[in-house]
């Protein structure tokens, strides 16, 4: 595999604000204090979600919308650059009252409770074309 | 969101005796050690839970038993103070033989086998009452 | 619970690279760079997936097997040593196009795509056999 070794830069721990979109706030986040790559992870509950799947062979997304409260167990992500803006690739896995859980790639979901730990890097992760898989990926 | 910039303190890698309560030796072991704020992930196997969920609506957690053994994959949380005490909010994804899961906010389980990261900040995080979500969040 | 205060060492971010297996890669990665003692977190897709449950009562592993694709939604692991070779321990949970998700110790898994925060610790972690649980984990 290709990797990148960084040097460890700001830490923040933050809470997600109420009625927010989950990843939309993270991105603002980042983009307020100009983080180019970090890797983050977090909890809380969301009112609703929408996850998207991505679909190896037609290679597009294809996404599924939630209409019901979760709790978020957990979010782990990454923050990189895709066309010059911060992007928060983000993969939840989100919980039902009988403990039943979906699963996926997290578009949106209103927040209604979040708590989050962000580690950032000295270093710049923009992302990029991949022929294989269709995705923007890190040419690290 | 609201955020706060932190210095990364002591790090810990942990391994959770088997028998004890998974949330309570973590707590135990931030009391010990006097931690006030840290993120933690970790990974192994119980031999029961108890998983809550947060009622948006009704405004109170909602308990659910499991009385059979699990992979623990994984357990995100952090440690903050309650009241003047260490308090893990910790949540989960417990999987079964069949590959099938549930989730949720972790209350208890007694540990057969797990592992840990702790990383602590400079920082003292106390949990206030919201009214908002009425539960007990950072006031960052 | 038994825990060892660590120092930080080297981070790294990495991208899995497609064909390949998830944990395998990740264990050559660990045996290049020589690392005794870390955590990682990661989120991707894959191929498909053999997950192992361990059996508390047998203590035995058990697999199943998944010939089909899935967001991998997270996986979080550590890296020590086995029998003096990097062994990556990594639990992940897996979702489907519907948002299902199965979870479980990951065996083998062939990378779709994959990104990964490591952390290395400036300590050796190694294995040994445990009497009560028959696993390999660690002496701190």
């Amino acid at each position: 595999m290709d990797y990148l070794e960084v040097e460890g830069a700001r830490e923040y721990v933050a809470r997600l604000e109420h009625g927010s979109d989950w990843r939309g706030q993270i991105e603002a986040f980042a983009a307020e204090e100009r983080i180019d790559a970090a890797f983050f992870m977090g909890l809380g509950a969301v009112q609703d979600a929408e996850l998207l799947f991505y679909d190896q062979d037609d290679q597009e997304y294809d996404a599924i919308t939630f209409d019901e409260p979760f709790e978020m167990t957990p979010a782990i992500g990454n923050i990189s650059l895709l066309d010059d803006d911060p992007f928060a690739h983000t993969h939840v896995v989100l919980s039902r009252e009988d403990g039943s859980t979906v699963g996926g790639h997290l578009d949106t979901a209103t927040t209604f409770a979040g708590e989050l730990y962000v580690r950032e890097f000295e270093t710049t992760l923009q992302r990029e074309h991949d022929e294989v898989t269709d995705l923007d990926l890190w040419p690290l």
